[in-house]
């Protein structure tokens, strides 16, 4: 694998989560594999989960970690053949080729401007570092994609489903704010590919990209959507259509205990309660959301070894 | 020992210090307990000397160290049944339980409110993350108390004394702004344990919680007080009674020469010179302040090895 | 070695040099020097290339490394007999004493005012911090000097020149903003004891410190100073006689490939395109300024050796 940018750079999604599951039983098994390599992790936006997951998959594996916040230093330009004469102190041009000087993989962490549908689509960030960098680039959140996260969903529901073929449900629920897609539409790229009865609902005007969903199916009435499922997946986003907009914030959406019925509940975190999800839903034995925060770790040691092997070749 | 929250959590305080002075001699003895686990640092307030001496500490014993500035990611949520539809984005239910997937112990600072005295008595910020954590508590520095300091200025006196038992003086010294009570009722605390005669000098209306000061000798005469001591420290509090306010910036309580007599010199640091203290005496021989600095590694490394040793049964 | 503030604490220009190259070829042949040894990083300003590449030299020789961002923590106090009853929190000496206590060796960056000639000039941050920690001082860029960068130039040119006495031209260029004399500065006196000839172009007014100047060919013709150039090293730095002010923006001191010729470019960076230079050099094969920035790691790796030998003598 030569890099990680999507989903479609993985030679197999079958090997990567079992290799996430051999990291699990033993997370220090290849701690030779790393050794002096650095991983640089680049947030332009802040991050907890994938900060601390992903600098321990790249402990577990020897690395080095550097980890650094693009606000906290320099605002970089992006636009080609600009006159840099106002804000932008650096171009991305010369970051991402001096950043390939000092680590051995690039992880990045770049939001969505929920304002700009067209340069979003184009992960404009992302594809300047890939256009510019020498090396393997990670990607720890998108303007539209969040891969680490879609897969440790998958791992996750592997390794508590019940049956062959469980029934997967994504709900959209209510948000004071406009978030992105990216979690929304790295669950359902994932979810395609796995042995899963997969449900989307979400209020009229929350319809994800078209090209994400394909013929995945789409049920407007909650209830309905989550009626005998095994996972219930929960998660706000904004509209998509009337881009980065917040249609609707009906407390009806939100997910409780009645709606969740026998099923397990999913969220990427951070969640906010009592508008997200119910307390009883998070307090009960049903939420699996500490257990999914953690295999994050698997997931990013399964993708930087796949990566590590190939620099290593 | 399974946390660190306050000196009750200690098996044997005089164990510690023997630790610590075992570390001091030899800080690497130990490097192989730490391998392959994790420290966490969360800061909700900044910090230099602890920052810095706990994660050296950790590194002496091989664990990874990871250092969390929290305001710098998210504002987390506190209250039990909260509709978080305002500013804070995660819960520490949420926060501690995954914060526990990452690391090994978790060790925390949260300075009080200084305006609600009930709500920084019950010390809920630390007391949360014991309850949602399941992995071994911290105290860097809480609402009320400071134990690894308390701890190393006993190390530091041990270190020092040339008398089996020492005259110690508290004396409260000026400031501008509202400082917390944690130093001073650590020091108090531990002192009470050690053998030592123990006075406590400051004006009138700074009296500290009473539960913490018990029967030690309080003189608000700082003159008589500091008199015929062997070590003085200071450090300037709000008050207790008025609670969290500057009520005295009496220049006169400034510690100095004259007042220091043959004493040691001891502060927590940051002191802020020619407020609290006189040029003349940090300056001097009799100020051992960097050596209290420095003491510091070495009863974190004392505590963490503990923590450690539990974890590893 | 005892510290690194300027050119002059070296023993030896060409042994550093020879060490850097050592490095180079071969980063982890001395990862046994560094063990349990701690890098501390101090930065009073932002910083990318310095801070990754002191940080991966620090563990190429096999050192920890913690890094501090000043003003995320405290404001420091550097007056001499100052009452601390402001906005500083602690003086340098206890800074300095303190951090002494937690790592071997402190490398610092602070910039200058460019507001107080004459306290730049002093620079009072770093011979602060030299007078009171009692471990070695690393310049990571002060108020007039940037001497690991002066050194990356002069390693740079050694690598690529193809004659024995290269030409080489400092080149002032335009810019928006008020920038230091630090990198032209440390330029001027590396090439000085390099075996090239040295050749320093900018606008009246621009006159460099002629105590640094020396007897160094200065022409303000740009053109007419770059014929012929095999390096032409391109910065900008605001009048030193006006100090701090930006008295020139003329866009016609941009460099571009008519004035470049057949020489290579070279630039510190962060560098801004179509302001200082156009995007036809930095884009073009001549321009070496991603090699410049790599080679930062092993001269910072020769300079903290050439410390930790001395500490381990």
């Amino acid at each position: 694998m030569k890099q990680f940018v999507n989903l479609l750079d993985l030679p197999s999604m079958e090997e990567t989560l079992n290799l996430a599951s051999k990291f699990k039983k033993n997370p220090f098994s290849e701690k030779e594999i790393g050794k002096h390599k650095t991983l640089l992790l680049l947030f332009f936006n802040a991050s907890l989960r994938t900060r601390l997951s992903t600098e321990k998959a790249a402990r577990n594996l020897g690395m080095e970690v550097v980890t650094l916040n693009v606000n906290d230093a320099w605002q970089l330009e992006f636009e080609e053949g600009a006159k840099m004469n106002l804000d932008t102190a650096e171009h991305v041009k010369e970051a991402a080729a001096v950043l390939s000087q000092f680590g051995d993989i690039l992880a990045i962490r770049a939001f969505p401007s929920l304002t700009d549908k067209e340069k979003d689509a184009s992960e404009f960030i992302l594809t300047s570092f890939r256009k510019y960098a020498s090396i393997p680039i990670v990607n720890m959140e998108s303007a539209t994609l969040h891969p680490l996260q879609g897969l440790t969903d998958a791992f996750t529901i592997n390794e508590l489903k019940l049956k062959q073929r469980p029934k997967v449900v994504l709900s959209w629920a209510p948000h004071t704010r406009a978030l992105p897609h990216a979690v929304a539409n790295s669950f359902v790229e994932t979810m395609q590919q796995q042995e899963v009865d997969l449900v989307i609902t979400h209020p009229k005007g929350y319809e994800l990209n078209p090209a994400i969903v394909k013929d995945t199916k789409v049920v407007y009435d909650q209830e309905l959507a989550c009626k005998d499922a095994d996972f219930i997946y929960v998660k706000n986003w904004s509209s998509y259509q009337d881009y980065g907009k917040v249609l609707n914030t009906d407390p009806n959406w939100m997910m409780d205990l009645d709606k969740l019925g026998n099923a397990k509940f999913m969220h990427c975190l951070p969640v906010r309660r009592n508008l997200v999800v119910a307390d009883e839903v998070l307090d009960s034995d049903q939420s699996v959301v500490t257990q999914q925060a953690g295999n994050r770790t698997y997931i990013a040691q399964s993708v930087l070894y796949q990566l590590l092997k190939n620099i290593l070749l």
